[in-house]
């Protein structure tokens, strides 16, 4: 049997050549086969750079059709895209383009100040992303697709020290595209709103599913509800991905007004929904999907359908058909780490040997570090979201990478991190501190974080605390530190 | 990246329990869980009779529900289901469980006196396929599916010597159920019309679309045109698989009505369809796919859309997303042998590595030996079909086999076949003699046929001719055997 088959975007190009693929409302739209020139286009202009087979080349922009053009470029090249997280700070950049061996780096204008003070700098401004050169008209660019290589590098934090890299397969992006379609349905109807971030693995696969399916994409740049309902609405969109303080948004937006009946999912990512909320959407006939993936599973792996919705409150459903799910060492409740495994699921992170063997067992599961339970219809309950995993507006942060960074302050004896709930957006990361010998201004702290962390992992509140909480091991007491917290507010009022 | 998933069919029982299955209207219906169930135990009293991995386990039954159980169960064995043609003579069956290494024989009441005089015979009466004995309870059942593994064989006739045996793996399977997913789409809605023999692979893939997209059959045993349009009409039917002739006689009997729109495609294999009927169902609202493919493809791998059917009348369509094919060495009008490639291509025949070699290159390009061309837009359209292959009915017969079948006779000096237009059949057989000494009787060559051949295989025509018309090399010409037949029709009228 084999693995191989056509570029895909040169497949559709060839099976739907005047098929939308991207369309940006009022300002421009792509069809495959425009794509297509686009794409192989840029890709001859990079083989210009230099660039080839196992290069690696990140991408640093906000969403825009070029950041498409890019991706399939890099992918007719043979070489690996590195999809940076625009949110992080410069530092965090700095160490990830080290990390990844990055050769060559394609910015935006909002984003180049970030790699500024680097070796790293290249040139693309206003997202022209043609503009990097002239064409090597004498490369030869990729015809065919081996599932087995590799695709895309996203960085993906870690219960402990820095982001770990990890690296997508053809064949992962493949078989996460078949089993949502195996689930969802597919329809010559559905056109997907695309809103999340690209350089996420729910941003970016919509655009790969877009060439695998032959689907048009409805791109907005960012989210902003009015624009997401005049889609759903007038657009034609029929799927859309979201993290739920989206939804939250939506539904104030939508008022009293239904959805269409065309509008037929949205597919929700990002932790647990309360049920007010759900309740709520179905009211307003939204039909929610909730979900439960990592980028290690290169997207949703499981899947609760609105049908389910409400029944099965809090589950986030089933795994999808190529894939498997089992609770590790389940105790008396059934409860245990969840284990997935697939032909979606990484088989390992990018130059860190340590770290795959630690998460990924031979026979292929991945130990995800999130606590669950499935019931006797085979539903999935997440008891707990991967060791103390804070999750805020649907970005993963973890209080290690928090404490580690916040350790470095001179003045800093010892940190402890916790979520706290946050009703715009979910939770937000709440630090607590123990001075060294003098005391701190919490400005200090404040700017402290500024310079080197992203805004969305940059604590809401601090704590001084005379110690942290700690069990007889040594071991931090992170729900101590919660309750903590909330005596602390209530003093505080 | 793994290439194993859970066993399909406990899968779907997992995420559909209560899902239809199989039904056979106002007679049964199985939902996943109880085929799942049906089929654990068959496997079970399969082991029972000594049946594990690897073994061969040929199938020799009109279509039934039991007939789903016993492949399903063959694979929780790991064993291979050898699916035989039940219009298949007894000297051809018999052949055919010799060449396969057949182990054990399931039949159903109706064809068990077709290998009664054979050491292969079992049991299972009146198509309880239960009964052929206990179940064994400690056989392990296959949990996992390799898409490596072999699943089915089935024979194909060549156009040399004997039928080759076709084995598909699972993968192949799931590819072609996955590249037809791609092409159609896929609804919650959708209900396939089963009517093909499970036999053949346009049938029995049918089945496994089923279990991997969680989708109800509607079976029906046998064609019956009033039936068809029943479940169309009344049934829920959105789907169906069909050849020419069904075509044909469904639109006679839809006489002056409309299909309704819940019946989105009628997906045509076995040869090009005739402009009026094309236009005769696009009158009457049926959405007709053209498809091409063969046995060794595991069902069609181009299809045309009912959009472009007129527009590209006599075209086949384009190649699936996964598939790739090419036209061999074209001439100056771009015309040459179609070979394809893609994971639903097998990769060699069972047994038989001349053949394999002879027909798959060492990339995974199976050579069709149909002579096409693809016009400017990428649509194939197949000239003419591998070697004189006759298509009678949706089935294939191949000339050269008749040949050397008939030529066996004592009387006969040489024969050739060809295949005559037929009204109601698209094609059938006639047959070209030379006598030895003394002249024969055409009624004994049609009790010869009898003994030796399938019915669909028999000649419709016998012709005695002085000398079959050879070139130079003493080729065969086939050709002038056609304008033979029709001077010696027109001598007799």
């Amino acid at each position: 049997m084999s693995e191989k088959m056509l570029h895909w975007l040169d497949k559709q190009a060839e099976l739907m050549p005047d098929g939308i693929a991207i369309e940006e409302p009022g300002l421009m739209s792509l069809t495959f086969k425009e794509l297509q020139t686009a794409s192989r286009t840029f890709a001859r202009r990079l083989a210009g750079k230099g660039i080839g087979v196992e290069n690696k080349v990140a991408i640093l922009s906000d969403n825009c059709p070029e950041y498409i053009v890019a991706v399939h470029a890099i992918s007719y090249l043979g070489a690996i895209a590195v999809l940076l997280n625009t949110r992080l700070s410069e530092a965090e950049i700095t160490w990830q383009l080290a990390d990844a061996k990055v050769d060559f780096v394609l910015m935006d204008e909002v984003n180049k100040g970030k790699t500024e003070s680097h070796k790293w700098r290249s040139q693309f401004s206003n997202c022209h992303f043609g503009e990097i050169g002239p064409e090597d008209n004498a490369v030869m660019l990729k015809r065919e697709i081996d599932l087995k290589e590799g695709f895309t590098l996203m960085y993906t934090s870690g219960t402990t020290g820095h982001p770990k890299a990890v690296l997508h397969t053809f064949g992962n992006h493949w078989w996460s595209a078949i089993g949502s379609m195996l689930n969802l349905g597919l329809t010559h109807q559905d056109k997907w709103l695309s809103v999340l971030p690209m350089f996420h693995i729910g941003g970016l696969s919509i655009y790969l599913k877009s060439v695998i399916y032959g689907m048009p994409v409805h791109m907005l740049r960012k989210f902003e509800e009015k624009a997401v309902l005049h889609a759903i609405l007038e657009g034609g969109v029929t799927i859309m991905s979201a993290v739920t303080v989206m939804l939250r948004r939506i539904l104030e937006e939508l008022d009293e007004k239904s959805c269409p009946s065309s509008f037929r999912c949205m597919l929700l990512g990002g932790g647990p929904v309360p049920k007010p909320l759900l309740e709520k959407a179905k009211e307003q006939s939204i039909p929610v999907f909730q979900s439960y993936g990592m980028t290690e599973t290169s997207s949703q792996i499981v899947t609760l359908s609105p049908a389910d919705a409400l029944e099965k409150l809090g589950s986030s459903g089933k795994p999808l058909f190529p894939a498997q799910l089992q609770i590790n060492e389940p105790d008396q409740n059934g409860e245990g780490e969840i284990v997935v495994k697939g032909p979606m699921v990484v088989s390992g992170y990018y130059g860190n040997v340590e770290a795959s063997h630690k998460a990924i067992t031979e026979n292929g599961w991945l130990k995800t570090g999130d606590i669950g339970r499935l019931d006797e219809g085979g539903f999935l309950f997440v008891l707990d979201r991967r060791k103390d995993l804070i999750i805020s507006g649907g970005e993963n942060i973890y209080p290690a990478e928090l404490e580690s960074v916040l350790s470095t302050h001179p003045k800093l004896r010892e940190v402890g991190v916790v979520g706290l709930p946050d009703s715009k957006w979910g939770q937000v990361p709440a630090a607590f501190f123990v001075c060294r010998n003098e005391s701190l201004d919490e400005q200090e702290l404040v700017q402290f974080c500024y310079e080197k962390l992203a805004r969305f992992k940059r604590p809401k509140y601090f704590f001084e605390v005379k110690e942290l909480p700690r069990n007889a091991s040594g071991k931090l007491l992170r729900s101590k530190l919660v309750e903590i917290a909330h005596e602390m507010s209530r003093k505080k009022r």
